[in-house]
């Protein structure tokens, strides 16, 4: 093909690649909600980059590396008396940052029976070989309303 | 140039520029800090993107636009009664997620009289005509160890 001619072509089909982009990434977040809402957890970490590099922000703390996450969800929500509840993100938008990453943000709900905890999340996602991953997580959540109001 | 030589020179030259845009992306941070302790909220505000497409998470609420994000900050910080104390960032890591974006990650504590509170922050930036702005801010507490701890 003429250099001009692949010019022209590929800056008609960069929205598209860009649009297909944004799908797969949205279906990352699908992954996560349909996996949470059947009660397995494998497959919601799989959403995760399997890597040492791999970092989750949540409130305040740090967990390093896929091993470190998958442990603090399996505490969490599948230790005795523990219980995922239903998922929900809403408000979702998709940012592409380049060829192979984008920006995720929007809304978590979480229904369980005994607290309905909701809040905000902030995702970096990568394009990597497996496919799109999580490779940072920035969770945090509604803070009660209280007296002496802070935040 | 002849394209191979100007090929090798875009190979060779790539990783100087990413260390070159990292080092802007830093210098935000230091511009932050810097403005913030010397009570300097205006220059602390001109690290966001100046847009109504800049958002801000804070642990549950979203602020949506420069302008909200400038009132929520003058009236947390400089309203009667207010302090801004100093503000110290640690564990910065920055990475380049595309030619012209980026992602900051690290710890933020704040020293006022009345309180030490301290968490996370996850940015995204983006070079913008005017530089480097943060386009994308997720901030969030770490919360006071409560007895049944949820986080």
């Amino acid at each position: 093909m003429p250099r001009t001619l692949a010019a022209v072509a590929v800056v008609l089909l960069a929205p598209l690649v860009s649009a297909a982009d944004a799908d797969a990434v949205k279906a990352v977040l699908t992954q996560q909600s349909d996996a949470w809402n059947k009660g397995d957890l494998d497959t919601f970490l799989d959403t995760y980059w399997k890597s040492d590099d791999l970092v989750f922000f949540s409130g305040g703390t740090v967990s390093k590396g896929h091993r470190a996450v998958s442990d603090r969800y399996h505490k969490r929500y599948k230790a005795d008396g523990k219980e995922m509840g239903k998922l929900t993100f809403t408000d979702l938008e998709v940012e592409m940052l380049g060829a192979d990453a984008a920006m995720v943000r929007g809304k978590w709900k979480l229904d369980m029976k005994a607290e309905k905890p909701d809040g905000l999340f902030t995702l970096v996602v990568k394009k990597l070989p497996g496919g799109w991953k999580i490779v940072h997580d920035h969770t945090s959540a509604s803070d009660p309303p209280k007296k002496d109001e802070k935040k």
